[in-house]
């Protein structure tokens, strides 16, 4: 039986509940700008291997927490590991993007793909979330996630990251069907996959479409936005009691903010390309935000760091309804002492907006 | 004396004057997809050598008008050649970005920067112009461009090509102050350079901000728009009795569309990710527009291509002030004959729209 929350302000931020202070976390918050993750990662031979260690990941995943006073806590894992489960050889070569033994290159190809059971081929992933669950405490909600079937679709029909998306687009473009049959597994798997994460212990989830924005607007809605959708009406949101709150978080896509907010999800992540008080105005109270500081922003210097938590701040104006974090992850180059002044910040000015 | 136009379709639709039907050009229509291409690029050993021997680069810029009946000509060249022109450096190794020897990273380096007389230090761009007036005879309008000031400073200072543009995140966030002087030199730079192309015979200008995408709002309103607006108003206008109209292509700003129609340009490029219809809905007739198919329908097939084509004039609708275009340059991979097939769709189905 795990601990009640001893701090549920992430929770009731994403739920728009009353809070004293607006909560802070941090995307890839266990990341390379950590000294003792870099040790860690240096061990372990290969971040895969960080990932599929349930000992390693939870380690990974409570060192911000041990530096920093964060809100909440994020599994430590890869947005692609469904179609690692799925038989696509998942790799890293040191300095690039995450790559794919096997590509998807044909109808056949999507139709031989079996969606993975989750308490067998990402057992890993459930045991990491136990485990951290269990060391947590209940001092801070523990965060799942997924990417969204279009960004696994990219890389498993590119073999990798790409500038252009040639391969999925032409696919896409071509044959509809086959992209709908691949995009339908996916959902189906991100489903599957994340109702286990919060069976194994976590409390909230975060859908990551990090490539929706270079869909055309009617295809992002066809081809990403849709499944999405289906995915969030397929989750379990009660569990033991509670509400698990859903956010999303579709990169470079701010032109359907309205769309994003009727598909049922909690919560908005933003890039740092719209303002706070503009998003607000445009969904209303229908979602929380979660965001949205430029990452670029660590890298400069406490004062700079004090005054733009300021305005963000100011942006999203009176009440609840705000989790305070940047628009995209944190970057290896960030002096560790810049992520306190920005804790300190948000813990400062935030219950003026309370 | 240069001969008067006899296709002055794109000049027409720009300064939404009435047309029989859409004109097209296509960003990089000189490029590597055109074997004639590659032979030449290989020929003459570096991308720099193309662009600076005026002859190469003349019959570089003719080599798609003689395959596809485009109606506009782009001048071979590259954003960058104003940094070369202060002495950065400018080269490309193979299959990579562009770099800079020399890179800015003080405020005594910004105070140093001197404005380049485009008659020396640019004269290899004024003559290739000039050249390729006279062979184009008056066939279709030459277009003449620059990098935007913002553009131009990620790469000063960067280095090259960046992902996370820290260093001139972290300079525009320190230090604005020296950022504005860089921009304003820029500016005065890029002004004196395209009414340097004008007088050298370019029919009209167009200012890509490639990487004004990656600024908060407030910020690309004050380190990007600011300094087109400051350019536009700039130029000469008007030359040899012709309106020279002047067209901004800002790639991932669509939620500044209504602002960069306010900065006095006659035409906005579009990306992909913005329907025609909504664009045109929200700058009314202020601006043409420009765009803006997904390059990635190009590496589909004919039937495709055709129906695509067809969406995209619909959704601009009746009337003039539309130039086809890709929403953003065509690439290496796409089959010539695609652009046959595209050129052949638009001079098809768009005399219906006007």
């Amino acid at each position: 039986m795990n601990s009640p929350l001893k701090n549920d302000l992430y929770i009731r931020a994403l739920l728009r509940q009353p809070t004293e202070r607006t909560p802070l976390w941090l995307m890839r918050q266990a990341g390379r700008y950590l000294p003792e993750y870099r040790r860690l990662r240096g061990e372990a031979g290969s971040f895969m291997n960080l990932c599929t260690n349930p000992e390693l990941a939870c380690e990974v995943t409570l060192q911000p927490l041990r530096r920093f006073p964060l809100d909440a806590a994020i599994l430590f894992s890869d947005i692609l590991t469904i179609p690692d489960a799925m038989g696509l050889g998942l790799y890293f070569n040191e300095g690039e993007g995450p790559k794919f033994e096997n590509v998807i290159d044909s109808v056949s190809d999507v139709k031989q793909l079996q969606r993975p059971d989750p308490a067998t081929s990402l057992a890993y992933v459930m045991d990491a979330i136990a485990l951290i669950r269990k060391e947590l405490n209940g001092d801070v909600p523990l965060i799942g996630f997924s990417g969204s079937p279009w960004t696994l679709a990219t890389y498993m029909v590119e073999g990798g990251s790409s500038k252009t998306f040639s391969k999925i687009k032409n696919m896409l473009y071509s044959d509809p069907q086959t992209t709908h049959l691949l995009l339908d597994k996916l959902a189906d798997s991100v489903t599957d996959y994340l109702n286990a994460q919060i069976e194994s212990g976590a409390q909230a989830v975060q859908l990551f479409d990090t490539w929706g924005g270079v869909l055309a607007p009617d295809l992002f809605r066809e081809f990403s936005l849709h499944y999405l959708e289906k995915i969030v009406a397929g989750l379990n949101q009660s569990h033991a009691g509670q509400r698990i709150p859903v956010v999303l978080f579709c990169k470079g896509c701010n032109a359907h903010l309205e769309a994003q907010a009727e598909t049922g999800c909690d919560g908005l992540g933003l890039d740092w390309t719209i303002t706070l008080s503009e998003a607000r105005a445009r969904v209303g109270d229908r979602v929380a935000l979660q965001g949205n500081l430029d990452p670029a922003i660590m890298l400069t210097n406490p004062g700079v760091i004090e005054s733009q938590v300021k305005e963000a701040l100011a942006s999203f104006g009176n009440g609840t309804g705000h989790v305070f974090n940047l628009g995209h992850g944190i970057t290896p180059e960030v002096d560790p002492l810049h992520v306190s002044v920005l804790a300190r910040s948000v813990r400062q000015f935030s219950p003026h907006w309370h």
